[in-house]
This record gives structure tokens, sequence and C-alpha cells, in this order.
């Protein structure tokens, strides 16, 4: 059959745009098979060569691969205008301008695929938008940086410290120069806050995802932990509340049950609960050129397969929904205490005062150096603060308590 | 705006049918959100009531939930010959009859929907249709029986044997009163077959798949095993070989790492390796009423919804690939011995003649009662049985080695 080609421009062309370049030229036959059209690359956007203008006008479909705001945000809004359809991978984009985006994609029935942008090669995004499109999505745990996920695996295997794995990370390629985006939450936080839109049909921005990052973590958080079966992860939630969603991204402790305790290295894990599923947990490779290349290939035949001219549906028009602030979590809490009588009995009565219970204690050392190390019910956040700022406040207590929050599946 | 119906005719009403026909009650009013059309039953097929023809012509869609080969065969070609989408669960009728079907929906341009026949609400079928269609997949492990999994976790976690886990299965309802088709592999094997038909768009018929059940499985098994770090579970495996493709069902033994090995209860789990993608795992529940509905929903929708008027792309021609019969496992072997110098000398000259070495040995019990557990390296499986038969040969040794596989990543 005679094939018509199917011109792809490409902007960018670091790691992910050359792997996508090398896997297209790879799969072109499959990739014709499939679409029955033969594909080609029409142009490069490159930080030295290439004219946009150019290549939108001698290509068929864009793919995006700059990364950052602007002037990607420039180039696939224009490139929709024109009538493009496009993929991009790019979770800074989507977590700011988003809606207008999907809306002019909406209005002008063209695809804007972005498997890419969140968890990789992990399937996370056209399974909410198709498998579970008719379902009402209860709450998503995700473990989606790969990088904090290998810092926490290598303090967990080996007891060094935050510095010493990161520096580690960097050495393997899993952590960049500047790691902050990374290890401060804030690259999670965008990716949580698509995952919230598509779970909730609610629009959701990056400035309101409250996160944390890892950077506190010490070896005694994972030590102490695991003797209690904690393990400590960045764990994104996005989850429906009776009077809102709340959407946010903090270290947590998983019980070693929990389908993302065992998710290690580098790995991305994303768990959905619904009242119909129950849960699905899906898990592989975050990063890495040849596996976002993969997620974005699998994006551009969907975008132009016969059968789904549009590529996936498109996304809904969204409904607003509050954004819940203070939200219920079991804690951890780490004490510096001095070991005399009255000590554990003057904290539990300043935690029962806000409504927190204890559900487990650890104690180590002896005199002025003793630690205290428990597990608390779930409460309210705030109340959980009003109670540590009191605690802080004990002569026997050095300094403030250091708390992480438990992801208690008890509870939930 | 003015909504045109989407009339679901339904076929079977188990607990699959109305677990469906309560879900389509409770998301009408989103799946008209999202396809533009009303969903309503137009028409339900009991055993005691309705009338296929009838129900036929006042449907735009049928879901087969009835099971089994016939009629379930007959109605879905029909309805596929009368212009109607269908979307179906069943996995017999896809391994058995799966390429008339596909090539009747893809000449007439109609969607055929079957997430929901393997693995429940893991939606590896999308994943494999879409997210993968340009990937060259390598391998597939799969558990992709619950009922076997729920046994084999009991016979874990509490030591009993096949007969008491089965018994409890039963009482729980994860196994039917007859449970000859999960526990044999049958089942299972139905399941590969779909999945492997996927993977390398070869056509894969359920009697060109070989399977074992878990029928024969001791505690012993299962308690040595541990010791060695391994778990026990019902995998299935469709992979590639330079000759061919492989595609089987038998218990096996898996490290701690494998992604499949903290897999427990009924639940579903596969793992999907290819080059580009490294792996990805998903798993959830594998069956369960509203589970399965909520698999078979998530296809009526993607049948219907603008911008994909065919649902998924169409299933491509397939392209025929050998079928290897003998392919290589490495093992765990259990031999019933006397305790007597020079024993394990002579297995291992046995194993040796055959090409095979040993990994690791752990022996318990003296004198004439001594078990002799060990795990060998990869080999011919053929090559493993001379090795077998002839140590069952050996004065010392009591009865036929037990010889039961081990996915092994460090050689995989």
């Amino acid at each position: 059959m005679s094939q018509s080609a199917l011109r792809i421009g490409l902007l960018g062309h670091g790691t992910v745009g050359r792997a996508f370049e090398h896997l297209l030229a790879e799969r072109a036959e499959r990739v014709a098979e499939l679409t029955g059209r033969r594909p080609e690359i029409s142009g490069v956007l490159t930080r030295s060569s290439g004219a946009f203008e150019q290549i939108l006008e001698s290509s068929d479909l864009i793919v995006e691969l700059i990364g950052g705001v602007e002037p990607a945000h420039d180039y696939v809004r224009r490139s929709l205008e024109a009538g493009r359809d496009v993929v991009t991978a790019n979770k800074q984009l989507l977590s700011r301008h988003g809606e207008e985006l999907w809306q002019l994609a909406r209005e002008r029935e063209l695809a804007l695929g972005f498997e890419a942008a969140v968890a990789g090669v992990v399937p996370v995004i056209r399974v909410l938008r198709e498998s579970l499109a008719g379902t009402r999505i209860e709450r998503i745990h995700g473990i989606v940086n790969g990088t904090t996920n290998f810092i926490l695996s290598e303090m967990t295997r080996t007891a060094c410290s935050y510095e010493t794995a990161l520096a580690e990370a960097q050495r393997l390629g899993y952590a960049e120069s500047d790691p902050s985006d990374d290890v401060g939450g804030a690259d999670a936080a965008a990716k949580m806050a698509i995952l919230a839109r598509l779970a909730f049909d609610a629009p959701v921005h990056i400035d309101e995802v409250r996160y944390e990052g890892i950077e506190q973590i010490t070896p005694d958080d994972i030590a102490y932990a695991r003797e209690l079966g904690l393990a400590l992860k960045l764990i994104g939630t996005a989850e429906r509340l009776h009077d809102g969603i709340s959407v946010r991204v903090h270290p947590a402790y998983l019980y070693a049950a929990h389908p993302l305790a065992s998710v290690g290295g580098s790995f991305n894990a994303v768990t959905v609960e619904a009242e119909a599923i129950t849960e699905i947990t899906m898990s592989g490779p975050g990063a890495g050129g040849p596996q976002t290349a993969s997620a974005v290939l699998g994006d551009v035949i969907a975008a132009v397969a016969p059968g789904r001219p549009n590529g996936a549906a498109p996304m809904t028009n969204p409904v607003p929904l509050p954004i819940v602030e203070d939200v219920v979590s079991a804690f951890y809490l780490h004490m510096e205490v001095a070991d005399r009588p009255g000590v554990l009995a003057q904290i539990a009565q300043h935690l029962g005062e806000q409504g927190a219970s204890i559900k487990s204690v650890v104690q180590r050392g002896l005199g002025d150096n003793a630690q205290l190390v428990m597990v608390i019910h779930p409460l309210l956040e705030s109340l959980l603060r009003v109670a540590t700022e009191a605690i802080a406040e004990l002569d026997a207590v050095h300094g403030l308590p250091r708390a992480i929050r438990v992801i208690d599946e008890e509870f939930e």
C-alpha cells in the first residue's frame, strides 16, 4: 500500500531527543505498519541550529523535548494553533499551562500526548485517561522522582548520609549537578499536579501543590523506622477528601505491605485507588533516554494511528474543586530526650490534648542522650504541630521533635 | 447538548454481568460526559430469559459476559457481522477463536475490547496495544490467576497443605467448587496465549501453550525454597527466543528482588520486558465482580468515545512464529536421599554430564531420610530431564527428584 509520510518536527536534541531519533529510526517499519504512514524527522531544533517556524511549516506533528516553561510553552501553543498534533515530555509546562494547551487541543481536535511527562515509561497517563476514564478515583500515591528514590534506597542499603548518597547518585548520572528541583520535591510536585488533574478532572496548578524534599533526612530516620517495619520514600499524594482535594509531596514512611514499599533504586511507581478497582500499581524506570523516548513514541503512534485519529480522547473540561490545606496524617516522631521519670507521660499528655494517640514507641540510649521514637495515629497536621511545639518546651526534651508522615493503610 | 442513546446489549447476568449493570447505572452521567451518549441497557440475556436476535437488533454495542466457548463464540461473531461494537471478558473464546474475531473487527472497523479477559482491572491489554505498540517486546512474566496465587500465598503464610489452602480459597470465594481450570493452569494458559499474541504479533492458540498446575506442590517445596530466598508462584511466561517464541505456564521460584515475588493473595501482576523500556510491572485485583466490570466499562467508553471512533487501534494482521518447545530454565531440585559418602558427588556427576552446574545446596536430616535441595544454573529442560532420570537410578536416591523451575534474573 502506498504510504504518506509522517513528518515529525523535533524540538530539543538532548539525551531524550537523541534517544527518540534513534528509536524512531529503529522502529520506523513498525510505526508505518501501525499508522499507515512512514515516519521521518522533518527538522530538529537544537540550542544552536534550526528555526522553529521553518520546522513547524514542514511537519505534521511536533515532538517537544526542550523542557522548561519558555520557549517550550510558546512553541507548543503555536504548534497547536497551526493545527499540528503535539507530543511533549514537559511536566513543568503542563503543570503551569496545561489547561490552556488542553483546551486548545480540544477545540481544534488535535492530539496532545504527554505520557513521558510523568513517570517515564510507566503508562500512568494512558491508564488514567483511558482505562480508568469512567472510574471515580479516590487516591493516588506515587514515587514519581527517580533521583530521590535512588538516594533514599542508597541510604537504606548502606546506612550512609544524605550527602554521600547524593554524590553517588550524581556519579551514576541519577542526579544533576544542581539537584535542587529533584531533592527539594518541586519535580515531583509538577508531576502530581498533572496526575491530580487527570484523577479528579479538576484544574490543579503546580502552585497549589504543597511539597517538601528529602534534604533533611538523616540515617537515623531510616534506621529507627526500619525497626518499626517502615520504609522511607518521597511520596506524592493526590486524594479526594469530603471537602475538596489535597495534592502534596513529602517524605513518608510506608509499611512493608504497601505496594510502593518495595520499589527501589531509581524506579518510579504509582498506585491508583478507587472503590470499583480496589487498587492498581504500576512501576518501571522513571527516566532515562531510551525509556522516555519509548513513551514519546507510544504517544506519536497514538496520535496518528487509524481508528483513533485524535490520539487519546480529548481532556475533559475541568471543574474546579477546593484545595484542602490541612489534612489528616499518621506521624513518626523522633525526639532527643533526657531519660528522666515522667518524660514519656508529659509527652503523651501534650499529644493527648490534641487528640493524638500513640501506636508504638521505641526508646534508645540512657541519661541525657536518650532517643524516643514513636508512631502516632492519624490526626490533623495542624494539631500535630501544636503538640510538637508544646513538647519542644519541655525541659527534658532537646529541640523540636522531628516529625515525618506515615502512610497508614490500616487507617486509610 | 442533546445526546443520542448508547444502547448496550448485555449477554450474561452472573456476578460480573450484575456488577457491570450496577456500575453502568452509577457512572451513567460520567459515561455520557466522556462519550456524548447516554448509556442504557437495551436487553439482558440470561440462562432463562431474553432472545439474542432481539437484543442484537436493539443494541449499538454488545457486552459478552457469558464465558466459555459456545454459544459466546456464535454471539460475538454474529454481533460483529451485524456491525456492532463488542466488549468481552472471555479469555477462552479469544484464546481459541481470537484471530477470526479480530479479523472480523478489523475488516468492519469495529471495536472489539477485551481488557477484562486478562488480569481483571490490571490494564495490561491497553498498555500492550497502545503504550507499547511500537516497542519490540522481549518477554512477559505474569501472575494471571488469582486462585493459584491465593493458594500459594496461603501455603507460604501458614505452612499448610495444598488441600487446606484450596479449601480456604473455596470458603472465601477465591476458588470454584470445581477448581481444576484454575489450579491445573488452563485458565492462566488461555490468558498467556492472548498476551503472547499482543506482545509478538503472532497468532497463538491455547493448544500451543504448555502448562502445568500447582496440585503437586508440597509445603516442603515452599519451606526449603524460602531458606534459599525464593518465593513460589504460578508464572506464565511468553518470550521471544532466537528461533521463535515460547509460551508456557508452570510453578516457578522467584528471587525476592523480582517484581512479581511480592505479589500476594489473589492479586494478579504482569511484568513486560523490552530493551527500550527495561521493564514495566502492573498489579492489581485479577478478578471480582466490580473490578472486572470496571475493566469492561473502560472498554465500552473507549469503543464509543469521540476521537477514537473504533476504540483502540485494530489488532494487526499477525505473522506466525515458530513455537519453541524445549527451553532453557534454571531449576530447583528436591531429592530424598540416604546420607552416604559420595552421594552428592554422584548426583553432581550426572548433572555435570548434561552441562548442569550447581548454584546452591542445602542438606537436611541424617541417615536414610536426608533431603538434598539444590538450585541448578540454567540448562535445556530436556537435558535436565535426562539428568534427573539418571539420578533416580542411584541406590542412595529415593524416587525421581522433584524439579521446579527458577526464574533466574541474573541469567536473564
